[in-house]
């Protein structure tokens, strides 16, 4: 019902391997990507096509999920961000951005689901005054 | 568990289908129509079998969206309702009703699934002094 | 991804398997037990390896749902509850626990899943200072 | 620090006095009408200017407090909406609109103030690109 | 406006004087008790002329304010609970009602009028149908 | 009750003076300041001193109410955190911290203490097992 997607970012594979399965198997269209490079590049290429983001805080030696997640928020001020981490969710509250959920690690994959799902539902309604459906 | 079903109307037959598949298999026994006219008999007929409303805004010709979630309200004020709609979601401010969901098309089917559980788990709870289950 | 599970408690077996197998198919690990006696000897057995707990409240002769969740929050305060009950549920304002969900029967199996999920996604982070993931 | 004000519609004077007097106190700017062609004039003849609405249902043989709601509705689809009502309350779930609140008479006058921030508080942020303050 | 009123327990005096003064100068009408048995004498009384509980939890040597809550939600199943607490604030988890709040001391006093302010306004409609008003 | 405080910032002075004078009125205790420099001096002179941050965003040529922000979230990660802002409440999604409110300029001062006092109460409780109170 739609060409849009969700972005993944995980360094670890099998781990993005079962958040990509798992948000498929929901309904869910995903860009899954094993760093911020990728994810940034992805992302840039066409914005308007994301509809929320999943990410992993630390990603090898490159920028961080909270990186991404500001550098996201920029163009889009209201994306559902999802961030899962371990250690690193103790750093949410002065890292994070409003409106995010953290996962923490070890996590059940239906936690991942119903964050995007609640979150993309509490999106504004659109507010410019266009033709009926 | 049950025979309670949720009410979804859409006259996109394409779309239709996919949310009422989506529903059944996530576990909710649904009841498919594709206009006012087909929504407002099956509730009549049996108001208390209906848990839930699923509806498009626009439907042809006849009542829409708005109109359909009134009536349901009339006989049970705090039945779940969710919106699904595209131009329509401007509106939702000043027709909608209140503790309802308005999901903007194109959506990903999840959101659904989401939203219908949440709204359902935040009913109230019977407060009449019945025995004991 | 974990070893941890979810507790679910209820003795009337075919709503016992029907909500095992879903949480499972959802992707959770369940320890499906039929009374309180089993319930809290699994779960003092291995505190940590809970994440939740989702019971019924009449369990035949022996400690009601109520119970449960009070001894399962000594150990633990802030772990998810979700109770599942008919007539039970008038009494949830005096006897639940705090941060809890009431789901009256009957009721469709995905409204367990996404109160389990919500409930998990909101537990507050970790406060401990320990090394980045 | 603002011209903004709350537009308050009630027909009997000694609760529309009490009303008036609590917002003013706790530091809101006020309009005071007692029935709906009042509170019409008033908001067409500013509607930029006022930022919340709280409203008695039965105003008299005019329109009711739910017809004045959805009037400001279509004009600023997010204006806080609070209705005071006391037999009216059960047709809330019906008549409201969306991210309204219901308050039963009788009440308390903290519970309007309240009421009126924390709807003020969830107006969403601007979005539009403007230079910063 | 009303001869309901709030019912609030605490054995420290000036801690008693300070919220029944700060809830009484907002606009709540005021019980202010100094142990379990008062209180709960003077809700048997008259229930349905209390609309709120505010509690301390260590009050002598009587019942706590754990005991107080649920004592009141059997005869009202919604009624708003506020606890204030030191160190029992850890207990809260097991030992509260749900839909309540811990206050944890020392607090500001506009904590205490937000939060009853807050509860009351989330009581469920009334749903007999009821003349209007 | 307390020797604890709010941090405000603020370089407005009529503006700082305003909110001073509404949250002490309203039963706060205050820190006033007028730029970065002297809020972090004074946060961490006495981290644990503060209980919640409101401030603007933009102070001057010294940093902005983002980083402060970020700042006091790093010593004490669930710390109440309201914003003021004309313009730059756009970029909160991008800037502000999770669990923050950012109140729009101009608004009514008891948006102000609304806030505060909403995130103070939903602080979690301590978890630490200490003797009762």
């Amino acid at each position: 019902m739609s060409v849009s997607a969700v972005l993944v970012v995980e360094d670890e594979p099998l781990i993005l391997l079962d958040v990509e399965t798992a948000l498929q198997e929901a309904g869910f269209e995903v860009v899954a990507v094993k760093d911020a490079e990728q994810a940034l590049a992805a992302f840039d290429a066409d914005p308007t096509k994301f509809k929320g983001l999943v990410t992993d805080i630390r990603l090898g030696s490159g920028r961080s999920g909270w990186e991404i997640a500001r550098h996201l928020r920029q163009a889009n001020s209201t994306i559902p961000v999802i961030y899962m981490s371990g250690d690193s969710a103790i750093h949410w509250g002065a890292e994070g951005v409003p409106e995010s959920v953290m996962i923490t690690k070890p996590f059940f994959l239906p936690q991942i689901i119903t964050a995007l799902s609640t979150l993309m539902n509490a999106q504004p309604a659109p507010s410019t005054n266009d033709p009926e459906d």
